[in-house]
């Protein structure tokens, strides 16, 4: 079974081949991925004192995704670790001759083109979870390999805490925390830049998986809800969701006191909150993103913030990860930042790593993912990323 | 006009004149009442280097609910102090003299039985938003006195805080932010302990009119909701809100992954929450308090979070308010603590503002409040203090 999953990823790789770098490679792969016994490398944030704490903690290091005894029942081999980063690190000696990397946005596994040329019998890039920008995807398609996601394993996790993170800003939570665990109580200090959420406008770039949550968690707080994306809603969606379709992102932008970051980080969206579109926005908006770091010029956010052009800005995701000490955005005024651990929660973390034992079942048995899970299938591209 | 209310409040406090401790007061608050130029005193925080940040922050002494010129320009004497405490505090200097007294629950006036003796001219007593029990009720109604709040002014402030304290306990927020400002990256620190909203059972302790809010807000993330409450919600509202009645409390907490308090402090309710009670919860449960402190016992919470029974709480009110620096409840692990902030948002203030105006304007007019207004009413209590 995997030998026919092996030879179809052979025919259409090869069908393609005046876009490969290295035709040969192709035949490597294949004479590799034909065997049975995999080598499989997760690479995922460590659990330390924590990963003994909770049975279902099965996201971390220690946890490996639950899978190992099934993995190694079956003859494969199983190496987890949270070491990724540089030629010595743990990840970087098994680049040669791994068959299927596992990583996660958390603590994401950078495959770059150069980690790719050395994989030498890498056929299948699992994310556990979602969002799959730490890996070249081109590099990844021009070597005629597979990169999946568990689809829809996270989504809702990631809209409430995307919900959480606006509330936190409209209502200015953080002083008020700040004076309880400090001895103070100054109630205007607070109270002069709390706001309602009814009645605000807020609007998301992007309306997908994710964002259709979020808009749909929403709807109660009797908002002004606006939507840009390449597609808009069918109309009993949209009519049931009660948002509003935007087609020009600048046009939405500045009629939103809240803007949420929902789209994928492509060659397209990469850095699209730079210095002047950021100035273009309402003076006092309110950020959101759960999104990618890299969707947003850093000292860009950082000096709005300082300035007050941003009155708050709230998300998990960074550019790189783990953030250094010296990120900008540890220390802008008004911020709401977190490591990124909105799609990491115990339930998020059970459903993608049953989404990921499903792929590498399927894997082995030369069976097709659901389609929505592929980012890169056999060396072509999914959509959204042409 | 004012006569004429002033002659109805003689005439329902005499009516229940067996149960009133000084009867003749009565008469010495008719006569003073009758007069047209009145002196208010209102009692609200301080908004110091804040008050002049925003236009709309009339809920701080300088803003002064906006109506200083309006009072003033029909003759009525307008004081207004955050000093509140004490023999010596600028409220008791007015105590003697005031006709009406206005004050919030952020940062209350605290009218006890001796002021409302010592308040000979004291006709009115208004809360600037909802919740009344800084006012010893039963001394109120026996002077013959009215009470009033802006009922609904800031239910959807307080309704929109709650779930924003679910899902920072749910979501575990607080350690992630607290490794953003100190330069840590510990996703595991966070993730062990974080779970999606989605699929818990919360119940809310009171479905009133924050109480619905809530639960019409917490309806899209597929939580199973309960509600425990004096009524049961017509059959219609109840399905359109999605929870289930439960008549019994104590059958109905030990079912509950989240608890929200939505219930008025009474003599009923004070100190509902005692070591006991809090025993028979589910392990790891959370608790969102936006009612009143006092509805707990302050050291059973405090304990309960220790040990790790409580595996989480948040809310905006304590007992005092202002908390001393000392309060148990500000060093407790898992807390979300702030000061009582959730219902004085800058929307909240404009629309308590208006209300308490529109109050003073009837008062002067001798016209009735709106029904639902009425804590006290002329010495009778409202149904569900009784």
């Amino acid at each position: 079974m995997a030998m026919k999953r092996a030879a179809s990823t052979l025919i259409t790789a090869s069908s393609k081949i005046s876009s490969l770098s290295s035709p040969s490679s192709i035949i490597t792969r294949d004479l590799h991925a034909s065997g049975g016994k995999k080598k499989i490398v997760g690479v995922f944030y460590k659990g330390g004192e924590y990963a003994s704490l909770n049975p279902n903690f099965v996201g971390c290091v220690e946890g490996a995704l639950g899978i190992r005894e099934w993995l190694e029942s079956q003859g494969h081999e199983y190496i987890v670790t949270d070491d990724k980063e540089g030629l010595n690190s743990e990840l970087e000696k098994h680049i040669p001759d791994l068959n299927v990397l596992i990583s996660t946005p958390f603590h994401p596994a950078y495959v770059t083109a150069e980690r790719i040329k050395k994989a030498k019998n890498l056929e299948l890039l699992l994310t556990a979870g979602i969002g799959s920008d730490h890996i070249d995807l081109n590099a990844a398609a021009a070597a005629g390999l597979t990169v999946a996601e568990v689809t829809g394993s996270n989504t809702v996790s990631v809209a409430e805490d995307e919900l959480m993170r606006i509330l936190i800003l409209v209502r200015n939570f953080l002083p008020g925390y700040h004076q309880a665990i400090t001895g103070e109580w100054n109630v205007a200090g607070i109270a002069h830049r709390a706001y309602d959420l009814e009645g605000k406008t807020v609007g998301t770039v992007g309306a997908g998986r994710i964002g259709k949550l979020l808009l749909q968690r929403l709807k109660p707080f009797n908002c002004n809800l606006l939507y840009h994306d390449r597609l808009k809603m069918e109309p009993e969606l949209e009519k049931e969701i009660g948002a509003q379709f935007e087609e020009d992102l600048d046009a939405m932008l500045p009629k939103c006191d809240i803007i949420v970051m929902n789209m994928p980080l492509t060659d397209k969206t990469r850095g699209l909150f730079d210095k002047n579109r950021i100035a273009k926005l309402k003076k006092g908006v309110l950020i959101v993103n759960n999104a990618r770091g890299a969707l947003m010029d850093t000292q860009a956010v950082a000096d709005a913030c300082s300035s007050g052009h941003v009155a708050g800005y709230s998300g998990d995701v960074w550019f790189p990860q783990p953030a250094p000490k010296d990120h900008p955005w540890r220390y802008m005024p008004n911020h709401a930042m977190t490591p990124h651990i909105s799609g990491t929660t115990i339930d998020a973390q059970l459903r993608y790593a049953a989404g990921v034992k499903d792929m590498l079942e399927k894997h082995f048995k030369g069976e097709d993912f659901p389609e929505q899970n592929y980012i890169v299938k056999e060396g072509q591209l999914a959509s959204q990323y042409r």
